[in-house]
């Protein structure tokens, strides 16, 4: 069995972050994926909107995904990836050659970024005001 | 087999979704969605964010839902529950009896919404400039 490891912090869950879910599921059997806490997140000046349960519960709630556990540092990839048995690191190819050091233990992939040609569109509903985010924001209270 | 269809637009997709999904999937063994197309919602007067190809491929994705179909129009329910076998129709209780004329097909269902505690918080992250949309929709450029 090909167990596939990933990380990110997959705030405003979007098609872009399912499909390098999808494309690192497809390197083996079994994905697991590190979501990064909101504590951690902090540290590297970055808050995010939707909280850590939230956002874990989403990404673990997806077909292509196994288990979700939280990443909290920087340091603890190389623990991940003993403890789990991960024979393929995936991440985006935004991170190309920073992630080298984990060849010692397993497969390093960086995953290409494909450009998405409606971010224009998107930005121009959000700047014209035809789409509010303080609209969704209520909605939220489901 | 119990057959359950709820209906929505998902654009922006947040936990409150999930919920609503995993409760609706929990009153059978089969869990339909109809995903409402660009141009209904544009009918309603209400633009999404994300197209009607990428909200479905996220709902799709998850594990309590089966099969996802375009929500086109207002009329085609009573088409879907039959054509599909539904035996409950599920929707939230902000549309409290405006779906009982369906109780001659199936069970009608309205799930209680509950408040979200932290919207408040979301929102004071916005307003406040500490979290910019602007960003996260660059970062979509996956």
């Amino acid at each position: 069995m090909t167990t596939v490891i990933t990380y990110g912090t997959f705030d405003l869950f979007h098609v872009g972050h399912l499909r390098m879910l999808e494309r690192a599921a497809a390197l083996g059997d079994r994905l697991l994926v590190g979501v990064s806490t909101d504590k951690f997140n902090l540290g590297k000046n970055k808050e995010c909107i939707h909280p850590y349960d939230e956002r874990a519960a989403i990404v673990s709630a997806l077909k292509p995904v196994d288990q979700v556990f939280p990443e909290e540092n920087w340091e603890q990839k190389v623990d991940d990836v003993v403890k789990y048995n991960a024979d393929v690191f995936v991440i985006g190819d935004d991170w190309v050659g920073k992630f080298d050091f984990l060849e010692k233990y397993c497969q390093v992939r960086y995953l290409t970024r494909t450009p998405e040609i409606s971010t224009t569109k998107r930005k121009k509903l959000i700047s014209s005001g035809r789409v509010k985010l303080s609209d969704w924001l209520a909605s939220t209270a489901e």
